[in-house]
């Protein structure tokens, strides 16, 4: 026996997630991405590292009202995002990574694949960078901001692992730009995509 | 400055990994399943909580090297199993969970469409079933076991949530069948994406 109704599933889920958390001071909205990223890992240790930075959820609510340019640097987070809202919204999303000239121009100048993407993005303009997996990809992004070359809205950066992640997290939160990133080596495309669809549902519902 | 080369990336994580992590009694083969689950998640936590039942990685080897039928639950997980592997070892990979019919089954019989999407994939037959985000995807393959409608080989089942995911896992776990597994809240369609990473890489290389 057990439930089989989606709704009251995802219903139950926040109200053990809810009862579950330690006391915090996020706002109401706020509150709403925390939990979204909990309840995408199983892991309530997201209430403790995951970082708001120059009024991102206002921000990001702004620009998918206004149907925006969302590019992921994954497949996986470009799959979690839900197609209905972003519809909805009247926003466009991209991922660069499997194109051909993609992978053409990372090998000629020794840069990652995300690298790579990340330059082919700003060629039709991006509102809302996501960012799950590659923490290079979010260190292009800074120094293409440096460079003139992009001016996001928001940047959704969580990164995961070990070998610079938490690192290029640092670096993005020190641009005057709105962030949501995670602290230490944890992240993922699935939690980039829970915060993205987070913010989706806040302005669009489902 | 940051490192910009995809494979000393990756070796270098793969060392963090190694020296952060407990002593343990996995077996090789073992350790680079879990290994890559904390690769994937930046948590060194499912060092504790990977299971292993039924010499799933020697099945699972064996049964990708002999060219399997692959379903996963989510289209995240899809996303995430490297495909050039896959096409190496003449694996193939099916998602159920956007058809037509799987929406119109799940509202017929009121069940959810991971439940519907695992009817559906069992009419062609399933080696390795790979579920990283529905409880009920994982209850439904018992019942359809017991029902004796679908004999996978192995069973990747990491559901990730508050509501029947732990509780699924551990009713996958009470079968006579290969089993990886997590124990707790913990998993994910990331997690379930690189346990089947894992496998293709020890089974036909990158």
């Amino acid at each position: 026996m057990y439930i089989k109704d989606p709704m009251s599933i995802e219903n139950k889920s926040f109200d053990i997630i809810n009862d579950g958390m330690n006391e915090h001071n996020f706002t109401e909205q706020e509150l709403k991405v925390v939990q979204r990223t909990i309840h995408t890992t199983g892991d309530f240790d997201y209430q403790n590292i995951v970082m708001f930075k120059n009024n991102p959820i206002e921000v990001g609510i702004e620009a998918i009202k206004s149907g925006c340019r969302i590019v992921t640097d994954t497949k996986m987070a470009f799959s979690g995002i839900n197609k209905g809202a972003l519809s909805k919204a009247n926003c466009t999303m991209d991922n660069y990574i499997a194109r051909e000239e993609v992978f053409k121009m990372a090998k000629e100048k020794e840069i990652t694949r995300s690298m790579a993407a990340m330059d082919f993005a700003l060629q039709e303009g991006v509102d809302i960078f996501v960012i799950g997996n590659a923490p290079t990809a979010l260190f292009r992004i800074g120094e293409l901001i440096n460079e003139g070359k992009v001016s996001p809205k928001l940047i959704i950066g969580v990164p995961v692992g070990f070998v610079g992640a938490s690192e290029s997290k640092e670096y993005i939160r020190e641009f005057n730009i709105p962030t949501i990133t995670t602290k230490g080596t944890k992240g993922g495309s699935n939690v980039a995509a829970a915060i993205v669809n987070a913010l989706l549902y806040m302005a669009v519902g489902r």
